[in-house]
């Protein structure tokens, strides 16, 4: 069997597509959802990362706002910006660019957004109310990697899904979600005894771990929908002396050649969480105004 | 095999006798947990539970506070009652007895309890927290699911645990303290399939589904630790006309000939909810001011 590859790239081009038309649908009421993105520090990866989601706000017609402090702001500065964000009517969705440089502690930070505008879904009450199956606001690489399962099975009532990684970023969330769909869930982790095994009997087997391919092929049930969400620089010197290239949680060759269906890795899941990160904000401005949030 | 039975009365008058022990302790220093029970209306069952808790509240030296409100009291005059206990000093915690009567709704009442006086663990913020791992307050039934567990097996890491149910007040939070403690952790439910060679994978299961006698000696894998949550009302004809008795979820008999370790219904998780309740207090009243809760 060779699987089906999951175009992460292809399907969040076509959902930004999605939210583009649902911000111009609002648009004729006034109704502009604005994100607004706080930088602390001068990062090259996250100074990357910020101009990337502040380019497909705009495209995608929203507003955005960039906040950029220097690496020794005091935390209590930090946090007044966000309290500022939070009373600004026109900004509906408040990103904290993570990590934080040494010295100040992301948990206060967090816990000062607004839970309403908090479009990474990290406070403790958009946990907690995905915990509770209460509508909130979910974390964006979650949302994406189940957005590409249900890409490939619609219906997921009665599948056995395993989760290997238990962050609260990521494979506890979605834990959440794969359970609110009606599967059966596992959620595996570095203390589980014979991986191999568990993951086995997963029809849907999401990796969230962070360890280069470490999910080889004997970690996967014949046909089953492979999701893997790492992504890991490892050496590549094939390439030339120092180069390096990027690879996921999974031997992608191997998985591939049992699996019905996977993500790449780069280019799977990766691509879903700016997009996701947007559908987000469009959620958050429609929620805050008492709004049913359009399905995109 | 024959199950050792996990006596939770006798756990549960030990814990509450552990906890009377460290109320003497901080009353030296002016410290006297509180906890306030609100009861809407007069539903016999729900006094009774209201008595007992007020009865062991003040038994292991607490102040119990207790407040009646008629069944038809104006939504907005029990959320004032809950905003004026969360501003009491003396209050540590606060539990609204549920159901609330026909024509009022939970949520926004349990929305409006202070979660750092939240014993119940019912709050949004508490079950984030709890997905989150950090301090908070945690349903008492899983609470004490998880001291029974721990009684019989100290160290859960790399243990397979499964847990049939996925209530918000139940079977979610147990999995999430199954998870801390290092097992591997499936949450099954109504639309698993195979319910059963699921359950057998368990070394740990926990019962949690309000079905009576539904998880059967062949749901149970030898020497497996069974906890039965479930409290179930069934016809008795045996013991008379119009009889009834308890039974939990488990089929007792046939799982005792093949676990290790198993709970009784009643007598098992039961007691332990008032006796985690009153844990829950004093974890509060440590929690509110500052300072590290005492083990018990």
């Amino acid at each position: 069997m060779t699987a089906t590859i999951i175009d992460g790239k292809a399907f969040a081009a076509g959902l930004r597509q999605r939210i583009a038309t649902a911000v111009t649908g609002i648009g004729g009421r006034g109704l502009v959802p604005g994100l607004a993105v706080v930088l602390v520090g001068s990062d090259p990866a996250s100074e990357v990362y910020v101009g990337s989601k502040a380019k497909m706000t705009v495209e995608v017609g929203m507003r955005s706002f960039k906040h950029v402090l220097p690496a020794d702001v005091p935390q209590a500065d930090l946090i007044a910006l966000v309290a500022r964000l939070n009373a600004d009517p026109e900004v509906d969705g408040i990103l904290v660019q993570l990590p934080l440089p040494a010295g100040l502690d992301p948990d206060p930070v967090i816990a000062a957004i607004d839970p309403d505008k908090d479009v990474d879904g990290l406070t403790n009450t958009n946990a907690g109310r995905l915990a509770n199956g209460r509508p909130g606001l979910v974390p964006c690489t979650p949302l994406g990697s189940m957005m590409l399962i249900r890409s490939v099975i619609p219906d997921l009532a009665g599948a056995e899904a395993v989760v290997v990684g238990r962050s609260n970023l990521v494979g506890k969330p979605i834990a959440q979600l794969l359970l609110a769909a009606n599967a059966t869930v596992t959620l595996a982790h570095s203390r589980t005894r014979d991986l191999a095994a568990v993951c086995r009997r997963a029809d849907i087997l999401v990796a969230a771990v962070g360890r280069p391919q470490m999910i080889g092929g004997d970690y996967v049930k014949p046909g089953a929908v492979v999701i893997d969400v790492g992504i890991n620089r490892i050496p590549a010197p094939e390439r030339g002396e120092g180069k390096t290239r990027l690879v996921g949680d999974v031997a992608f060759d191997e998985a591939a050649a049992v699996a019905s269906a996977i993500t790449p890795a780069p280019g799977g899941v990766g691509p879903m969480t700016i997009a996701c990160l947007l559908a987000n904000t469009l959620t958050a401005a429609h929620l805050r105004r008492g709004l049913e949030p359009p399905v995109v």
